[in-house]
Formats: C-alpha cells, sequence, structure tokens
C-alpha cells in the first residue's frame, strides 16, 4: 500500500559547485515515486568519497547534488509497488553505480527553484532523502543508527577487501597502506582472517595507536626510511608480504603496495580510490611474475543482502566498527567534519540530524 | 659419479651488441663444475623473448650472450654432486630467473678469448650448453626432441595461463589477445579448459585458420573496427568475456584486455612480454569495480615436475602442440628463422642441430 505523500521542507547540504565547500540549505524533498522509499535519514558518515565529490575529482558526478552515502534512516513513506519496506523500517542505505538522478531521469530534490542532483541513489546529506526500494537493506530494529551508518560503506569496503576480496589466509602476512576509515577497517578484516602479522603504513603517525587498537602488529612511516617503503617491506618479510591493501588513493601508494607483495604469489588490492581521470603507470614485470592487482568497491559484499548480516554481527560483537568513529557532530557542524578529515584528524565523523 | 670433462668447441649464435644479427661462430664449451651439466642440444624453438634480447629490450641482459630458451638435449656430461642425471638421458630445458651467469658467477662459454654471458641458465642457441643441475627436466625417451622443445616455454606459458593462473571455467567466454605462440597456445588451454566461446584477436588474419584450427570460435581483426576493440567485445558478450588474455606484449593490447573483461568478475591475465622500462597507465576504475588483473610466467607451472608430465601429456596426444610448429630450420638458419618471427610469418621455427 503506497502512502500518500506531500512534498517535505527541510535542511540538507548542497553543493553547488566543484571546489566549494557545503552550503546547508532549506530544500523541498518530493514525495517517492513508484518503486521508490522516502527516508528519513538519522546519521550519516562523512567518508572520503563524499571530499571527492566537493573537490570535483569524483567521476561523472553533476552540480548542483546533494553528497553523503553513509546513511542510516527510518522509511518514511514509500511509493506505489513497494513491497519489502513500509514507514518506520529501520534501514541502512546502500550505494550501487554513480547515478546523478534516480531510475526514471528525474529528481525528487529541489532548492531556490533549482533542480538538485541525487548522488550515488543515496544522498544522505539531507534529513529527508528518496532512494529506489531495491537500493534498501532493512535492518535490526534494535541496531543503533548513529553507529551502524558506517555499516553503508567505509566499514565493509575495507573488512570485505581482506575477506572477501584477498581472501586473507590464517598466518599470512599482510601490509596496509593508508589508515583512514577504509584502511583500518582493512586491518580489523585481516585480524578477523587471522593474519599473523599486519604491518600498518602511514605518513601520519597519529593514526598508529589506533591501529594496533584494532590489529596492525608494526607501524611504519615511509617518511621515517631513505628507501623506498616496498623496499623496506620487502627486507622486513623476506620475499615480500603475502597480501597488500591500497586504502590511500594514490597512484604511488597503489604501485608501493603491488611491489611489497610476494612477486610470485602476491596479492594486491586496490580499495582507495584515485582521482578521476588519473591513470596509474604500472611496471608490466611486477604482474608478469605472478602477483595478482585486484580492485574492490564495497568490499565484495552483494550490499543488500550483507548490510543487514554485518549488522547482526555488529550486534553480536563480532568486530567493533565504533572504534572508527572519533567525532559525533550535528549536523549543522558538517563543514567541520570536512575540515577535521582533510586535517587527518578524524577517522570518521558522524553526523546526526 | 662425476664425468671427468674436457672443453668442447661448437657452434653456437652469439649476440654480440642489441641490435644486432646473431653471428654463428665456433666457441668454447668448459666442462661443467659441481652441481652442473652439460647437455647437447638437439633442437631449440625461436621465442619472442629471444627478439627481445636482440633487439635490447629484454631486462638486465649482458652482451655478449648466447640466447635460446626453448631447447630440449642429452645429457653430455655432469659436474661433481650431480645426481639426478647422468649422461645420455633426454632433457628438457627450463628457464628460471634472469642470469647472465651460472650460479658461482662465472661463464662457460668464451669466444674469440672473450667471455660469453649465458641466458636465463639456457643458452640453448649453443650446440652445447652447461646448466645448473636444478634447471633440468628429465623426460620421457621417446619424446621427440624437434617437437617437445616448445615445452619448455611457449606452450606451457599460454596453455597454464588459461588452465593454472586464469583457471577457466567449463562453459566460459575468453578473448585471446595475440596469436603468437604463446597466444594460439592460451586458445589451446582455454579449449582443454571447456570454454564455450573463444575470441581471437589479431592485427594479420593470416592467424586466424590456425587459431580456429586450435580452438577459437571466432577471430576478429581490431583494424576492421572504428571503436575501440574493448567495446566491440563487451557488446559481442553483453557484459564483457570472463576471461582475458594478453599475448601481444604492448601496452595497448594490455588496457584493451582489462578492459574487454567484465567490469565485477573478469580476470585478465598478463601472458605476453611488454619491452623493458615500458610501464602500463591503468586506468584505476578498471580494477575498483572489480576486475582481476595477474601476471603468469612459464603458465603458473613448477617446470621441473611439470615439464616431464607435460610431455607424457604429449605423447598421449591430450594436446597437440605440433600444430605450432610452421618451420623447421637447421641450426644454420636461425636469422631466417628471426626474419620469419618479425614478418609475422611463422608461429614458431624450430631449429635442428
Amino acid at each position: 500500500m503506497a502512502t500518500s505523500g506531500k512534498v517535505i521542507r527541510c535542511r540538507a547540504a548542497v553543493a553547488w559547485a566543484a571546489g566549494k565547500s557545503l552550503s546547508v540549505e532549506e530544500i523541498e524533498v518530493a514525495p517517492p515515486k513508484a518503486h521508490e522509499v522516502r527516508v528519513k535519514i538519522v546519521a550519516t558518515g562523512i567518508c572520503r568519497t563524499d571530499d571527492h565529490v566537493l573537490v570535483g575529482t569524483f567521476p561523472d558526478v553533476e552540480f548542483p547534488v546533494i553528497p553523503g552515502h553513509e546513511g542510516a534512516g527510518i522509511v518514511e513513506s514509500i511509493g506505489e509497488g513497494v513491497t519489502s519496506v513500509k514507514p518506520g523500517n529501520q534501514q541502512c542505505l546502500s550505494l550501487t553505480e554513480p547515478q546523478n538522478l534516480l531510475p526514471d531521469k528525474t529528481s525528487r530534490f529541489t532548492c531556490k527553484g533549482k533542480q538538485i542532483h541525487h548522488f550515488l541513489w543515496n544522498s544522505t546529506f539531507a534529513e529527508y532523502t528518496v532512494v529506489p526500494e531495491y537500493t534498501l537493506a532493512k535492518i535490526d530494529a534494535a541496531a543503533p543508527l548513529d553507529k551502524v551508518c558506517l555499516l553503508a560503506c567505509g566499514f565493509p569496503t575495507g573488512y570485505g577487501a581482506a575477506i572477501n576480496t584477498a581472501k586473507v589466509k590464517p598466518g599470512s602476512t599482510c601490509a596496509v597502506f593508508g589508515l583512514g576509515g577504509v584502511g583500518l577497517s582493512v586491518v580489523m578484516g585481516c585480524k578477523a582472517a587471522g593474519a599473523s602479522r599486519i604491518i600498518a603504513i602511514d605518513i601520519n603517525k597519529d593514526k598508529f595507536a589506533r591501529a594496533k587498537e584494532m590489529g596492525a602488529t608494526e607501524c611504519i612511516n615511509p617518511q621515517d626510511f631513505k628507501k623506498p617503503i616496498q623496499q623496506v617491506l620487502t627486507e622486513m618479510t623476506g620475499h615480500g608480504v603475502d597480501y597488500s591493501f591500497e586504502a590511500a588513493g594514490t597512484a604511488d601508494t597503489l604501485i608501493a603496495a603491488l611491489a611489497s607483495c610476494n612477486m610470485n604469489t602476491g596479492v594486491c588490492v586496490l580499495a582507495g580510490e584515485p582521482p578521476a581521470g588519473s591513470t596509474i603507470p604500472i611496471d608490466p614485470f611486477l604482474l608478469l611474475s605472478g602477483r595478482t592487482c585486484k580492485g574492490t568497491l564495497l568490499g565484495g559484499w552483494k550490499m543488500r543482502d550483507s548490510i543487514p548480516r554485518l549488522v547482526a554481527s555488529y550486534l553480536e560483537k563480532k568486530f567493533n566498527s565504533d572504534l572508527l568513529i572519533t567525532h559525533t557532530l550535528p549536523f549543522a557542524k558538517i563543514n567541520e567534519g570536512f575540515e577535521l578529515l582533510r586535517a587527518g584528524k578524524s577517522i570518521r565523523s558522524v553526523l546526526l540530524f
């Protein structure tokens, strides 16, 4: 049964153009059309990908746009034909392929008379958003939304990179490049998979204590060495690590990660997101000797099925993704959250409406 | 028991400097030292890798050098401590890591008073060569050396790229870029693995008939299309192929191969050998969506154990690597063999001493 809906006026953070800060505005959110759901967002994380949108390096974004894609909320109303959720259900939002409009090629957002674009069929930087039904994952009503919102993107991306994409084996040696939210989640995934040695790498030493808390056995800063970090890691491990993970999002770290793993059997997983349009100049002999390089988007989970299971695991304390949350801020302080991210002072800031 | 040996004077093809043709010379081959074996080469294939040595694009080669690494022969004498072979044994030679000298950092070759370098611990372009014991694979005495010499490099590289590295599944769709000896062996491997569709790609149409004979279901020439070949393949298959293989040895074909496989699950195997010092500018988003890119050296076989088994399979007619042999030439015509290779007129030329 569809809920007859009216336009809702509410707050949202709008990116009017690339290179500008977000502007908290009053927007209009149209009711959901057929097979769509309007969700009241309760909490949303700030992910580096959102910053890529603001800077203008996320591919194919159209401005103005409402970013945000790591959110959790409650169904407010549903469009015709929606059967899997009903108003009042607690939800996580799962992202899909890059899309700037809903499937019918229109937007539900307007602001000051202008159409505002959607982002990844999420746009969680809005008090209310409209998404296609099949992007929603219904989760346990007992889950704290201000915590499990991270299970919509950052945590599963890193954790799944280790568990699903690399399939880390017990007793193995891992190297994780970049200790942001994704990288630290990789560390947790490697630990959960039984890796015996987890070497965490970052140029920001302030992240080392947290990495160790999550399972890193050693933390190193490439700036402390004169030789290339891949050489350091090869010497530390004899033949290179079994698995290396790129979670910093640069071409240089990807090449270093690839060169750090065992030349015959090493697996390098690209989990970070390099700027759109960048290319990685890979020496083919790094691959020819037997290395594998693979990418992961969202950690190889089938998100709609996996998020509810990840939330259940969270409630059973099988992992502690709360360790990623360094700041909780009211939604109005969203730009402060981005400043903390850019300054390397936060891992995840969670915004509350 | 070691055979007391004397210096042997015999013919060999010497590459005196990069960019020059091979020169057939009389050389001196010293007796094998401890843990070394002197082998009388009976037949050797000409591989594109040998041409890379001549052109000067194979990494870390030192001139003058005796190339050749796809040979089969008979043990002439053995050094102290050699236990696994004895004079008279039929052998295939298996290559190892790039090495310009034997393990004790000296050479057994001289010519006109100069030390000549070894190549890959093989140097099969010589009537007699000296190799470390552990690079030799002992094969069935009934095997025709003028045929199974290909099982030392070209055939297992391509066949293994499909069977071992990609692990092609029955019913899958494959694309093979480059129809030289390695590429055609990939085609045979895909067929043996039960692929239902094998798309062979080359800019030389003369190779298509042979590719079809070996199992290709379709053959296409990128020059027949205005759109990029990766787009052609994606349209032919709906979502891209399951497995793509690069066997042409260029950065462009590797990128096309990577982009041709399914964005979420595709596996791209680098089996060709790009010029030393080249880099491949890979768009990280090709990997991030879920593709895997991996390299293969010698097809992922443990050569010393695998060559005898491959020879046994050859004798049982489980595959027909003879189809790769387009020319058989006397050793003196070695430069003619290279000309045929460069002109795209041969797949494999086998030289007989």
